[in-house]
């Protein structure tokens, strides 16, 4: 880890939680808070802010001391965020009001789990704290399902939600080969296709679904998607879709915003809940095929990805919680600001490490899926994405195909 | 179970699927294979037909004899229908047809795993079979999510369809307490709300969601679905909906049917594989609340629910086997058509038996969830669902809340 500027300070600490919620980001929380059980001579108290800094704000703390471990390993096997979260941007002004709380709270350490806008909220308290001269300490713990962080291998939470987006498609794939039509399935993902690609991760046969991908990463062109559908069509007799929410057009225009207008105060607009883009590709294709009558169907996944209960990547949860602990341990250690990145070991079988970012190179901008995880004509995913993503995902489940030789057909008169 | 009627006959059998499938419907077709396989002496070959009437019309036969067990154990806990599935109503002209194959085949046994639709074509098969005094032993297999099949406790299917419903929710609560709003979620259910009541069997406290349930079998009044989100949100700072895909107003039109059209071979309207009611219904609350401005969403859970890959109930699981196996051992013991039902054993615990039912008692007709398993005002579901259901879907994950102290607010100047 990175060396200490000087003493670890001594006080109480703050966490919180931002931004959408994952199945694992608990798992976070939870690392954090018993690692620094494992520091009652730095860190005395431990309170959680109920639904990020405006739990602050509000004074909306909860104490997190007495909380049996027992009862803390179930909240970490708990899908989204156990303490609530928030999508706030603060303001200097705010954050000088917060001071005043943590300052009567004797609070000097403040951690935040979240992605990149909830690292530049951290940012923002670092900045402001040091120009006030406020002793804290400030780190961010990554969390998003989106998976693009800058400076990480891969982001806590996109293991479980990439999972579940590949069962998913296995399954539907499988439903899809039953009762034979178009499929389009939309998967969230704004600005970053980490998420649609995962879509092919559990393909089993040369003819497995999803047989297109599409991703916010390149210019969506309407009638080369109603193209690529007739050619898969014609082909299998059938054809599975993954489309992000955030495929956009060659002028960086959301497909999505055309239907749907709220924005939060990060100036993201809503993409998610809502199954009007999927409707909209769905009609595409029926007037692409008219006028051929095609069993054309849409699903939006939605907030499953994020919160469905039971469905986690072990891999993901278990670095989830070893985040929220490197992130205590490298403030204890006396440094005074920082995230953690994912570094991932080169050469045969999974291996990561930890190392501390400066959060400025975290917040604010984030990281796309490389060109190279997709194929040459940009609608489906490389090898190279499945070596990347597997590990992280981990083992899916085995698939039967019924295999019997075909009985030889009577001549029937 | 029933008593025979005449000797077996010796000969071939022809199984199928047809109608949507679930994640379980392969186990009942492994099951009957497997059952075969222990009366060789009457049951000779074990025909598959691809998409069901539709294969043996077309001669699409796969051979299942030499199928290893191991890789059929796979396929029954591989979702969807390995044969592939059909929507498709017989006529008796194509009966006539396919009765001219099956005897070019030697074929005197068959086999349709499906619901109440699939029930009608089994029994225009064997009303046809002996009209042409043909001998067809004509046996259907009960499967459907929906739950809706008469004469029988619950449908195989639908445990398991029940259990990826109730554990969305439990995820999606959780979800929708960090980042509070209202949210809508559209479960499968076309005229029965077994499905969508199963989305509160998860529910762990008493603010957890859903906390409003509407069904097809209740009229959904919109202006009191609007007053009913207004008084929860009031309550709870959020709201949490399930409303089935089949909800209609007073006069039986389904909502949904005011932006499909699409029509199948059974007269059935397209009801999912779009987001338009989950849509729809969101603008209702968003126009209920203006000129508040509220975080309304809306998912579509849409095909994932009878698909989902490795979410399946472990006693759904080996009742759909029971059902094919039971299904063959009534063919062999020379009874010449039914279905199975499943009868519940009075007092505690949870027990099953299997009784055979007329094929007429089961097909076109459905049942609806009883009244009973409503609350009174029709907007939630009763204990005694709760009682119903839980044995079908199977334990579910326990979920940890933070429940520290709050730490005591300071006066800040």
């Amino acid at each position: 880890m990175a060396k200490a500027e000087k003493a670890a300070p001594v006080g109480n600490m703050v966490i919180g939680q931002s931004g959408g919620p994952t199945v694992v980001i608990n798992q976070s929380l939870v690392g954090a808070v018993l690692g620094a059980r494992k520091h009652k001579k730095i860190i005395k108290n431990v309170y959680g802010a109920r639904h990020g800094v405006q739990g602050i704000l509000n004074q909306d703390l909860i104490n997190l001391n007495d909380i049996p471990r027992a009862e803390l390993l179930r909240v970490g096997l708990t899908p989204s965020s156990a303490l609530g979260s928030v999508r706030k941007k603060v303001t200097p002004e705010e954050c000088r009001r917060m001071f005043d709380i943590l300052r009567a709270h004797d609070v000097h350490y403040f951690f935040y789990i979240g992605g990149n806008d909830s690292a530049e909220t951290a940012n923002i308290v670092r900045e402001v704290a040091e120009a006030e001269n406020y002793d804290l300490s400030v780190f961010h713990i990554p969390k998003t399902i989106d998976n693009d962080l800058l400076g990480t291998d891969h982001c806590p939470g996109y293991g479980s939600a990439a999972r579940f987006v590949a069962l998913a498609f296995m399954g539907d794939d499988l439903d899809n080969r039953a009762l034979k039509g178009i499929k389009i399935n939309i998967v969230m993902g704004r600005h970053a296709g980490f998420l649609t690609a995962a879509a092919a991760l559990g393909r089993s046969r040369p003819d497995s679904g999803p047989h297109l991908v599409y991703v916010p990463e390149l210019p969506f062109d309407e009638q080369q998607f109603v193209a690529d559908v007739k050619k898969v069509y014609q082909k299998y007799g059938r054809c599975m879709i993954a489309a992000s929410e955030g495929i956009a057009d060659k002028d960086g225009v959301a497909i999505a915003t055309k239907f749907v207008q709220e924005v939060d105060s990060h100036g993201n607009k809503q993409l998610s809940g809502t199954g009007a883009l999927g409707d909209y590709l769905a009609q595409l294709v029926k007037e692409g095929f008219a006028p051929e009558k095609i069993r054309v169907r849409a699903d939006t996944f939605g907030y499953l990805q994020r919160s469905f209960c039971g469905c986690y990547s072990e891999t993901d949860s278990r670095e989830a919680y070893q985040v929220g602990e490197m992130a205590v341990e490298a403030a204890v250690s006396g440094v005074k600001s920082g995230t953690i990145s994912i570094i991932r070991a080169k050469g045969p079988g999974y291996k990561v490490s930890y190392k501390l970012s400066p959060l400025a190179s975290v917040a604010k901008n984030t990281t796309q899926l490389p060109r190279r995880f997709l194929n040459k004509d940009g609608n489906n995913i490389s090898k190279a994405f499945i070596e990347y993503a597997m590990p992280l995902v981990g083992p899916l489940p085995e698939v039967g195909y019924l295999e019997g030789a075909r009985v030889k057909p009577k001549k029937i008169g």
